[in-house]
């Protein structure tokens, strides 16, 4: 992936600090006469949006996106036709509190990215993390609203599926719940856990990490490439470069490494339209880096966030010992905001690689 | 990550299938004056080469690599030394035995990417796996091989750390102990349990998976970049990449969603050249997308290859149901000669890195 | 050239269209600690705007740049500092005149991209031009202004040599004099020829052709790269991109094609610092595609505008035979305005090479 | 474009220096079941083959093409089909002569890339020319014959239209003479003026530059992209990358500037299928970057070598005036050769563009 873009034919390039005037994004390559509505993007951005719940950070954003270039009007209110131009979306940054960055613009955060800029670039936009903030993840998730309407029939849905140790129970995933509680937990019974084990991290200013699965359903069979880019070695790649991801799985993924051949493979039954029935999806939809057909699951780990307000040993940009505590608003849990990220990132994936297969191939997939 | 190509600098393509005439490599942008040896070349070959022990496949080839460009002469006998354009790799096909593969060309067999490749383009060179062999990865050796000699002081080094669920102690971890055994492991104890415990497997016609750990040490502070263009995003997809490979981690990976805030911090301390000294390496040697200066870890699952003889259900290319049973030589445990494909990945990942940093930031790292 | 971006590790992707609510770029690569001013972008957005004489078209756009990221204020007013960052950049369309579009949406203007963006596409902005309007082209001179910046030493300029088949007298040529016209005119005289010639076409209703000069000094010896990564390959490349060029020369250019090997080598004559002095520069500052350290030279001719007062014949989108005038405002001399255009072009193309051979080859360039 | 490689869905990537043991390249992106013969590669390469006449450098190879990868057999005896995966050409350097090369090592030739490779890299396969030598244009070559296969119904034509100021006759155009004489002059009579001026230019050791024209029919309408992905940009791009050339022109080129906007106007008239015809082709079947379904015409300029029998100024490498006169074999004219090289370019880069095009709109073009 290049520095701030990733995609080949649907091609998404990012900009913007959380401090600044505004982000945006520029998505090049968007095939001609998709429909989306402003709506449709906003609800997406809602969902990632922090301030919903005592367990996201409590900035406070509208949020709102703007649709600068690429589109013509469709014929309902809010409707854009895409027309195969860029289309720029944009996104105001209107809770910058002016406030005295003086002292986090020396002293390094352990686990920031503050340390590691100043060490590459010499220079950093230190007010509320600049560039590093996970504010930018907005823009994958606007991009993502609209790669989702460049498959047709594609679902991609996420989902939290730990929390610190406490996992769900995957007896009781239900979709619908991942929208009844703030976590995206589809297990209505952890999701209570959760809740107040998170009080408890909030109320003594820590942190925790958490575990995201990302189902992308009606991906058509055929998507993908040799060698290196595998539709899962995309998708790796997209998903680590979210914020705090510090791991990334397709289908069983480290747990393979224990499986036998016999118990990991997906046996093969004649299907419909010529096309095999699988009996399993251990591999994740993926086999060989190309789609089977089948769901495709990945999952991917977040670290807790080093935002905490017990000190931690650090240095300053002097090179003095110095303690550093997090100061204002926090998401004890990162991992919650990430769930919308992932499935943005999937869904850009895929929609890049569904373009390139028809590129090479020409064929309409199903 | 293009169809047969990574990297943006130090780029790496590669071609070939198992059963054609030969396997090659272009790599283009290496720096000039780069010296390296025909000898360092093999030798990195050699360790990733079958037939070296009865845990892997016995197919027996010399794997014998020839330098058909890029290069002038060095001084002594086998030195070459870069001169900036690219250089082509080549190994040629030695052992295809001419068996008959009528049969295996038409039966899918279950967790190989025969049906994918079918499904995708309509045609596929079955003889040996094709394009989606395990024998590609030779020339991801051979190029990693020279990834070594661009960034100064890069040592890259790998390690079996787990098969099935057997893993090694770390208390135990030698370096030393990875050449003394046949399965890359630092550990000589639980090598000796893995002899035992992968005679069965092979007995058995079974397979098994495994988990490799991958660490760099020399990695300059500053590589990287945000935010697609991250050292760690860019080591995920490219060791996603790789054969069988379904899961990815840097550093503490997936065990670092368990953790709080505090115990997941890597604190820091004042050190040489005004340069933290880390007081731990949670992070695996990234933050925000950019090297630390410590020493780069990943790891990543190596599924159990579906080639077993235990007889799978599966269809055929006309969608008939047929059992599948992999018949000749295999490898019991794919994930052992995965170590030097890993470490491979990654010297090129860094080098390419190198090189996007030296071109954005034009200054030395050390 | 990938769709709407261009370069690699100094890569600009633009967006907008000519009546949509805004025009932008980003600006992905730019070394950290460059400094440039508001005032210096807006001084190159001024030579290329609109509406300054009789000989231009008369929209009125104050193309106020906004700089939207990548920066941190420098120490004086209007100051910026790069952070390494993408750079946004950002102009409002404030004279988009709402008139009626309905006639220019179904009839296609011959010589313009209405036909062809409508057959590709299916849908279009035909509102202006829409996004093939040479509106596009001041995102080009926005991040050509960063450009300058980052290849120290470096200058760009260019000059109008011919308007029609009048051609300057080179014995006559003064930089300075290209801001005393309205042409880019390095030649005072034939500027005064130039304002009669195109106030007769102005009045007639019809445009002319014209050629331009870019000449780039301070480019250091040895940018560029074989053999599809030519400085002279990226830069033809560029050019030819600007809407309504026809054609590109580097040095002696097409005449070189009429001329003996004898009368073309550029001899040489030992210089100082051991690099050779050349005694002429046919070829225009490159050899073998990489600079030479001369002034790289480069032509490209502007066919004329077709939105010109006499009626064409042409067909509406419902295959109807039409007769088209283009009515309003318009430029007589597309080729005028092209000038910091193709100025900007060459100085986003050289500062990718420089820092793309930073990369590869780590030397600093004198 | 890229170091050594071009394209984005078909993408090209050259290695090998004159003198080394082989050239080749890869070919990525190629479309499954994509049907062609050995023979059909080999008869391009015969175009571009030196040594037919005695007006191209006596250097004689076999230039015999073998393709490595990508491909299973067809039907008949030499027919390949590609699969999709990366096709590798290969072609043995059989005639190296085993000459001295001390001499040219050090001494640079004028108007050659000689000084321009040691300034950058400090480093040069000095033999034969080593990577700048026209002997890579025979991959291009190859490349091209497989890109024409891409797009149904594409047929690219080049014929030489200039040798130094003797240009042909078009109204004596005739496609069939191209292969009646040595210099693909589409003029009979032409030719035999051109036979008789080269003799001369030969005999006195010297050389002369000349014009190629390149047409490309059955180019699809709808092919291209704005802004910096237009059908145009690339095309220049491509072919100011052969050696040697200084000059690209689409459709009138530089001639269009002395147009005005009534002549330049190709007028159209309703024609078959809803689509237009076009009563003239001034823009050589390319408007707002995007084909119009017309011939796409282009031309070069190609500068004579300095190759030349007269001595000329120069330095060594370390600093010393030197005399450089060229010993050996060469050609009078190296834009002869061009013509199959300038083919193969425009065929690559209509086969990338259909692709993407396919990509995005995912339309049949017809």
């Amino acid at each position: 992936m290049s520095h701030n873009s990733f995609g080949h034919l649907f091609r998404v390039t990012t900009w913007g600090e959380s401090h600044g005037p505004a982000i945006g994004c520029t998505i090049d390559g968007t095939p001609p006469n998709v429909r989306f509505t402003l709506a449709e993007i906003q609800a997406e951005l809602d969902r990632r949006r922090p301030g919903q719940s005592r367990y996201t950070t409590q900035r406070q954003e509208a949020d709102a996106v703007r649709v600068l270039s690429g589109v013509m009007p469709g014929e309902t209110e809010g409707e854009y036709i895409s027309t195969g131009t860029p289309i720029a979306l944009q996104i105001e940054n209107t809770d910058q509190r002016s406030k005295d960055y003086s002292d986090i613009a020396r002293r390094y955060r352990p686990g920031h990215a503050d340390v590691t800029y100043d060490v590459k670039y010499g220079i950093r936009d230190y007010r509320g993390g600049g560039r590093s903030s996970a504010r930018e993840t907005a823009m994958r998730v606007a991009a993502g609203a609209i790669a989702r309407k460049v498959v047709p029939g594609l679902v991609v849905r996420g989902a939290l599926v730990a929390i610190g140790d406490i996992w769900i129970d995957r007896a009781r995933w239900d979709w619908a719940e991942t929208s009844n509680n703030p976590f995206f937990c589809p297990d209505a019974e952890t999701a209570i856990r959760w809740a107040e084990y998170l009080d408890g991290v909030r109320k003594r200013g820590s942190s925790v990490g958490a575990v995201v699965e990302i189902v992308a359903d009606g991906v058509p069979a055929g998507l993908g490439a040799p060698i290196y880019g595998k539709l899962d070695a995309d998708i790796a790649g997209g998903l680590m470069s979210i914020n705090a991801v510090k791991g990334v799985e397709i289908g069983d993924g480290f747990a393979a490494a224990a499986l036998s051949g016999e118990d990991n493979a997906d046996e093969m039954r004649p299907g419909e339209k010529g096309r095999p029935d699988y009996l399993s999806n251990h591999a994740g939809g993926i086999l060989g880096g190309i789609s089977t057909g089948q769901p495709v699951v990945a999952r991917f780990a977040v670290k807790p966030t080093s935002s905490i307000l017990t000190p931690r040993q650090s240095v300053d940009a002097d090179g003095n010992a110095v303690d550093v505590m997090t100061k204002g608003r926090h998401d004890p849990c990162v991992g919650i905001r990430a769930v919308p990220v992932g499935e943005a990132m999937v869904a850009c994936v895929i929609a890049d690689h569904y373009l390139r297969d028809r590129g090479q191939v020409g064929v309409a997939r199903v």
